[in-house]
């Protein structure tokens, strides 16, 4: 896993310009979020959208349990949604293959989906199967959130406190394979509105919180000897490795002592610094601002 | 494009068997229709769901100009939206991108995709890039049709009148890359509640009736003579070349007198058989029974 400075995002804007130029009351969130968000016609509940690949050689290899591959597979949207506050519905499943010989490795990579499936009552409404010569995983996620309670990336004010949930840095080399997404956690954090903005670390906290601070529209000061270290890490490895998949979360002062005091889940939640007025930048303590990057 | 006996229906039941199981009241389609639907909680629209990639080498060319892959790309799953009668809502596109080399190429690629976006009055609404060493495109996409008005691919009757829309068998050189999705035409025959059995035609008839037959555990009669034929083709190519994108539907025979009359788009609709008791298994006058199969 290479990583550098973040030019993927930028690649990434230059393609899907012509998409963010729309505007329309149905959209509450789309590119530049962990999710998209749209208004439910019936104003019952907002849809949640979401869509994730899978990649042999970039995201497991030949040698990987093909019941972790499935798994990995799911949980990585299923923690964008955890971002959003979203309960999953439903998913749809493209696999793209070399060929049928594979065919009791791939039986295997859906088991492995569908037991991770199971545990958060989620269906398996659909998918598609096509030949490539690289084994890929597309999943498509449908979720639920309540109208209006999903803060997206964009609200974080000046002053508001960072959390993340778990420890960093500890993703290889199994965790980012096997991790839970943190689904109960994010759902609690939207009903109980404590969060201003919150997005779920997958290319490491030093290209997600500049992400974050740049769709609130701030600056931000992390402390390097704050950070929530997995065994045998360091801040900066923590800071930089990725695939994480815990929340980062902005909260606003007034509720910082009411979450650590009704904080209902055996996941440690660290405050990791603040986030401050645009002008100010991003002091990250020395570490450097950097992640995962898919073209570099 | 290899043709054969169809042998990835098989294979892909194997894989998909864990989520076949599951029965609730929230499916109304899953697996073996050309879309999932859901009935919506607020009981106002059933949810349309669908997910479909193209691959190159596959569905393209590094020949094919860059725009009309973009647009083939989106408008195959809303080929299957249309089969179910369904109003497009929201995209999800993932690109699977060999290096930022290709950047000119995707920048094109997303415009033909946008194009086609906009005349339907749909939203890409997010997405995700990831490094493949084959450009692929996976489109997920979110529709909506009056709860319980979708027919599926089950509910053809023994004695029901066989008809497509359009010509079958011109999908070469480039009509599979420019066609346009029958979405009005699919729902106003699913509006007006004229159709049993509904599918679109991506694999060819050979392929496509059987799965609308089996689906429905029905035989049937195809009459090789009436088959609209694209010019310059015969009736074996229009059975089994694939990628026509026409609908096929099933009519009870009651309806058919009121379709003929009613119809009101230029797009032709022509009777090439009917549904047979199951027992009379499939008669096609001498065609065989094939069509794309990826994995032959």
């Amino acid at each position: 896993m290479k990583k550098s400075t973040p030019s993927e995002d930028r690649w990434i804007e230059c393609w899907t310009a012509p998409f963010r130029r729309q505007k329309t009351s149905a959209i509450r969130y789309s590119f530049g979020h962990d999710c998209a968000v749209l208004r439910s016609p019936s104003k019952r509940n907002d849809l949640v959208l979401k869509t994730d690949a899978v990649v042999e050689g970039v995201h497991f290899t030949p040698a990987t349990p093909p019941a972790w591959i499935g798994r990995k597979a799911l949980a990585r949207p299923l923690s964008d949604l955890a971002a959003a506050g979203a309960v999953p519905k439903a998913a749809l499943i493209t696999v793209g293959c070399p060929n049928p010989a594979q065919a009791r490795r791939l039986r295997k990579v859906y088991l492995g989906l569908s037991a991770l499936a199971k545990k958060f009552h989620l269906h398996v409404v659909g998918g598609e199967t096509v030949r490539t010569r690289q084994l890929f995983l597309s999943v498509s996620l449908l979720g639920e959130v309540a109208p209006g309670n999903s803060p997206g990336r964009s609200g974080g004010k000046p002053g508001d406190h960072l959390f993340v949930t778990g420890k960093l840095g500890g993703s290889w080399p199994h965790r980012h394979l096997t991790f839970d997404p943190r689904l109960a956690e994010g759902q609690w954090l939207i009903r109980h509105r404590l969060v201003s903005a919150m997005l779920d670390l997958s290319d490491g906290l030093g290209s997600d919180l500049p992400r974050l601070a740049r769709a609130s529209g701030v600056g931000f000061q992390v402390d390097p000897k704050k950070l929530p270290l997995a065994p045998k890490t360091t801040p900066r490895v923590a800071f930089s490795q990725g695939e994480d998949y815990e929340l980062l979360f902005s909260v606003p002062p007034r509720q910082v002592a009411l979450l650590r005091k009704t904080w209902p889940f055996p996941t440690p939640i660290t405050e990791i610094g603040r986030l401050l007025p645009k002008a100010r930048g991003f002091e990250t303590g020395g570490l450097s601002l950097r992640g995962y990057d898919h073209f570099r």
